[in-house]
């Protein structure tokens, strides 16, 4: 929901008039890279923009958005009376782990006045570790950002957080006076005036108690060993004879091919048996799998461990 | 949530171009008792429709929604061209406990083909008393109902709950395909597919087991206790020369006025010394206390000693 509260932001900026009084029949329009996660299309549906309005753009050979192919598309939409609402740039995607060009794509957005939110809810925690956090460079433009800490920083489900550049613009897009319910707390400290949900968990405290017990020390640390654990695993593949890395990893994904099988088939294989519980996915027209190095509390003996199950399954897939 | 996924439905069954293509620039609308929640007007914000075009309709000297006028409000719009996309009534409104009249307003749904949606996020419960259950009758003819069960029922938070008649309908609006995300799971069980939000927490869980654990009965049990509370507060008032019943509840909520102080100030100093936690609200033009009956576990004479408390509050305000 976080992407969406950002896309809604972008939209209630492009046509501050929507929220009142809903669209006005222009066509608004997301723009988003060919890898994004599906919450974007689901949240343009619900945002009253469509589905169909979401502009798709083409990606690079490591699955990062092609900045020029999105100026490019943006000027067509413009010259054709569409209202551009927000670029949302992927930090991480989910398939390949990449992230976009942020800098290129604030320079775009900035040329046309453009909400820039970054989901970065797989990939936002890479700005805790010292040196990986030259992912996210340019993530400073970015008007809002998503950043789960129920994904790679291990904080139990939901805890979903929506950081942005400019306060005051969300209690505008979501606050509703309710008289009867707000009594007593002090505004700024109130999520009610600014949670698109009215039933509050306090997510938010899950995250400050992780942050005590770990640090700043502490996060750079845990990902220390989740990138640790992703160059263990590309190396072992890269000298396996029996699959092929699809790509070096730029952060904790790892997918790669298993020569001989259907991956799909593999993959439940794997389950059912209660060996691994391991995804795949479609990279470049090939069915691959999709191992992701999110677990810190696993060491490279578990990954090796797994490496032959798989092997082992494959082997008896291919003489079956 | 849950309202929110329920007018989705509406607007989505009204316009089904809408979650594709964006708003074709028509009027949509809602429609809610002026007693509704605040909650449905920052759904229509969210969804594109905008806060304008929620129509409030009139309520009775009880807090119901005046199904005529509703009638009547729907035409003039139709006249006008707008796409009326659902009426939301209320099962159980935040400060009278009132209970729209579900049969009268689907009979006007149904002439003009209309989505009715029912907020019980507060009143749904009463389903579970074998006698109250006549507070929803004609909740057969809701298209959607929302059911909270992290007020009332104790479960907690966050456990709300979308009741649908037409299956199918709610995969139409949210659904999105993610071919990397939704594996080996049966489908009719995934709940992937038709949540909102992405991640998961498994709050159907938690309802699951409290209904293992108490069972039909121990439902209705619990509520029957809530209504002893609520009458006993409601007959306690009425014979007190310091307060005055602002209505004999139908439901958990006790509306009152506190004679000679200002009710804000007096909730405020119960708060600030710790003796009760007491809400106000506005009915009719004067601000009262709200007291809602939803914590079986306390007794009458807690409820004794709460009103004792509030008098002497009472009195040293004044006497100030």
């Amino acid at each position: 929901m976080a992407n969406f509260v950002g896309m809604m932001m972008g939209r209630d900026r492009a046509n501050p008039s929507f929220r009142e009084h809903g669209s006005d029949g222009r066509q608004h329009t997301f723009y988003v890279s060919d890898q994004s996660h599906y919450s974007v299309d689901k949240a343009a549906a619900m945002l009253g923009v469509g589905r169909a309005n979401v502009r798709k753009i083409s990606s690079d050979n490591r699955g990062r958005m092609n900045a020029d192919d999105l100026a490019k598309v943006i000027e067509t939409d413009i010259a054709n009376g569409c209202v551009p609402c927000a670029v949302i740039a992927t930090c991480g995607t989910t398939v390949l782990g990449a992230f976009d060009p942020l800098k290129q794509i604030a320079s775009v957005c900035r040329k046309h006045d453009i909400w820039l939110h970054a989901d970065g809810a797989f990939g936002g925690p890479a700005l805790l570790h010292r040196q990986h956090r030259d992912l996210l460079d340019g993530i400073e433009y970015a008007d809002s950002l998503t950043w789960d800490a129920h994904k790679v920083m291990g904080v139990p489900l939901t805890c979903s957080m929506l950081l942005c550049q400019h306060q005051g613009k969300l209690s505008k897009s979501v606050q509703q006076d309710a008289e009867y319910l707000f009594q007593v707390d002090h505004e700024d400290l109130n999520p009610g005036l600014r949670s698109i949900q009215c039933g509050r968990r306090n997510d938010a405290f899950k995250l400050w108690a992780a942050w005590q017990a770990l640090g700043d020390n502490g996060w750079h640390q845990r990902l220390e060993q989740q990138f640790k654990l992703a160059t263990f695993a590309a190396d072992y593949i890269e000298q396996s004879p029996n699959f092929e890395l699809c790509q070096r990893p730029d952060y904790l994904t790892i997918c790669f091919k298993v020569y001989g099988v259907d991956v799909v088939e593999l993959c439940e294989q794997l389950h059912v048996s209660g060996e691994a519980l391991i995804g795949h996915a479609n990279v470049r027209g090939d069915q691959v799998m999709r191992l992701v190095a999110v677990n810190p509390e696993i060491s490279t003996s578990d990954l090796q461990r797994l490496f032959e199950n798989i092997v082992a399954k494959q082997t008896s897939i291919i003489s079956a």
